[in-house]
């Protein structure tokens, strides 16, 4: 396998910070596509396995996994993207593409999908590596196109953030008639706001804090609920149909569940761990409530949300930051300090 | 309000065996329907009530919520019914007609839906009476049809324990493509089984106890994974798009989540509390799974149901007991010594 040295930014320690590193990319298979990486997103989940926080990280770990960039070369069976288009990857970077979930376009559920980085890497028989990089190799299948009218630094969030919140929208049917709210007002509860608005859904925002108001409000929500005000939480009993939970943290679902309308669903997308406080069953029984979790999306749903951003021009919100300020941002984002999302400008990684 | 005693079985306190008592019934109204009660089935939720065990009582009371009988009297305004007609009432008598619930054939999820015991009965401004009496005299509305060629005794448990297992397998869709387990072989795991079955799903039960194997599948069941076996519950991993969770005390739910296929959702019919071993969400994110909790069935959904009783000439596995035995079964009930519901035989209050 013939491959090339490309400079990136990782770690090869829990305890280390983020630094300079080299690593080795393939060359172009003929179903590859080689990216020149423009923008990359710096999403709660890159920290999170640089710190081994999950147990399962192997050294060393180039986090990554919302990138937009620039083709420079492409493989001669390449058919759905050509030398110097604009495309971006996501969080899948490959899978079986032969099991039910597969074939079914729900490559996000097969048990053997390939993550961007910290996946198996089947052809250097090595982890696979992420965004904080200059180029990348992927193959076509699992690569987007991006409308290129867009700010491509404001796209790159949409690959993991937005297509979390954009899935369960979308399977359980949001559209003009629903009522929706959010849970959390960060990377993904102002993706989550955004789209859902953009669907034509009612949107209440949920916050502890009164001073997200505003900017819920000019993001697209209809209304906000102090989740700490209890009157305020009595008067939103039984009135969602779709609650997207982004919140990333241990916390009481049962408040929100009494929010839901008779058929309503929370999605928990944020918090991976048991239920403390326990769930309570009783509200759910007496109004046919569910409780579900939903995992990014597939690759068709991504492009999909990539043509709906093109055609309602949306974008994350997001603050530009050079690679080499990687470690003070993730610094800032464990204090909740950004509104919503880091972008690193990979040209920056070139100095 | 014109009134008439009438013989009855209940108790004045929650210490108390169940004995005879004499109730008031209201003399027909002109949309209401004048029942002599055949059948009564016996729920668990008798005896939880009768006891007290959810600090809501109002005594007297008297239980029954699966009742079959013959109209003797209509008020001048029905129209849906006659005299002679064999007919059932399940768990509700009334709803307040007006809410999108109502609107939406959905009386069960009613804020204000009135029970067909221990509710509030508008007309004589009392407690609602069960189906543990000589006569009921309920409004047309909530009053279904019988399909006359089918064994009485063995369609009561049909209004209640039928119709629990039926809600969520048609709001869930189930049909010929489906693989559906249910968790627990009692008065609902034996109505869901056989009305799986009937919708052509593929059916499987989880049980404990291996004894159960032959009896589940005579009911309809094509497959039985014993629970405590590890292997067995390993092999099942991510097979079903429906789970019915029967079982009416606090248990893991989560190796049942680990059984569901993606998009699967696992049904709380049976157990009201918080749970504990407390819900792991990562199984759920993982494949966009669902934990819901259903209640009984809206009116047109009951009835929908007798017809396909009727067709599939379906009826609950039952042991009928004369009124006298009521105490009796209620302790049989309790080391779950019934195959698999008990049916009053009303003849036997007129002794």
């Amino acid at each position: 396998m013939k491959t090339k040295q490309v400079k990136a930014y990782g770690t090869e320690s829990a305890e280390a910070d983020l630094k300079a590193l080299q690593i080795d990319r393939r060359e172009a298979l003929e179903k590859d596509i080689e990216i020149d990486i423009l923008y990359c997103g710096v999403c709660h989940s890159d920290l999170h396995f640089a710190r081994n926080d999950w147990g399962m990280t192997q050294y060393p770990v180039v986090p990554g996994h919302e990138i937009v960039g620039k083709i420079t070369k492409v493989g001669d069976k390449v058919t759905k993207h050509k030398v110097g288009d604009i495309v971006a990857v996501g969080c899948l970077v490959d899978s079986c593409r032969t099991c039910n979930n597969c074939k079914n376009d729900l490559e996000q559920y097969c048990p053997e999908w390939v993550g961007t980085y910290g996946g198996y890497d089947k052809h250097l028989e090595t982890n696979t590596h992420g965004g904080y990089s200059e180029t990348i190799v992927v193959d076509e299948a699992f690569v987007l196109s991006v409308p290129e009218h867009l700010d491509l630094a404001g796209v790159a969030p949409v690959l993991c953030a937005g297509i979390t919140t954009w899935s369960p929208l979308r399977f359980w049917n949001v559209n003009e008639n629903s009522k929706v709210a959010v849970v959390g007002l960060g990377g993904l509860g102002h993706m989550a706001i955004k789209l859902a608005h953009a669907l034509g859904a009612h949107v209440t925002l949920f916050s502890r804090s009164p001073n997200k108001i505003a900017d819920a409000k000019a993001l697209g929500a209809h209304d906000v609920v102090i989740s700490t005000d209890e009157a305020q939480m009595e008067k939103a009993m039984g009135q969602f149909d779709l609650i997207l939970d982004t919140v990333p943290y241990e916390h009481d679902f049962n408040p929100y569940i009494s929010t839901l309308n008779t058929n309503g669903t929370l999605v928990i997308l944020g918090y991976l761990g048991p239920l403390d406080p326990p769930l309570v069953t009783v509200p759910m029984i007496m109004g046919r409530k569910s409780l579900a979790g939903s995992l990014i999306g597939g690759i068709a749903e991504t492009q999909e949300l990539l043509d709906f951003c093109g055609k309602h021009n949306i974008t994350s919100e997001i603050e530009v930051i050079n690679m080499q300020d990687i470690n003070t941002a993730y610094e800032r984002m464990l204090k909740s300090d950004v509104k919503y999302r880091f972008v690193i400008d990979m040209k920056s990684l070139k100095n």
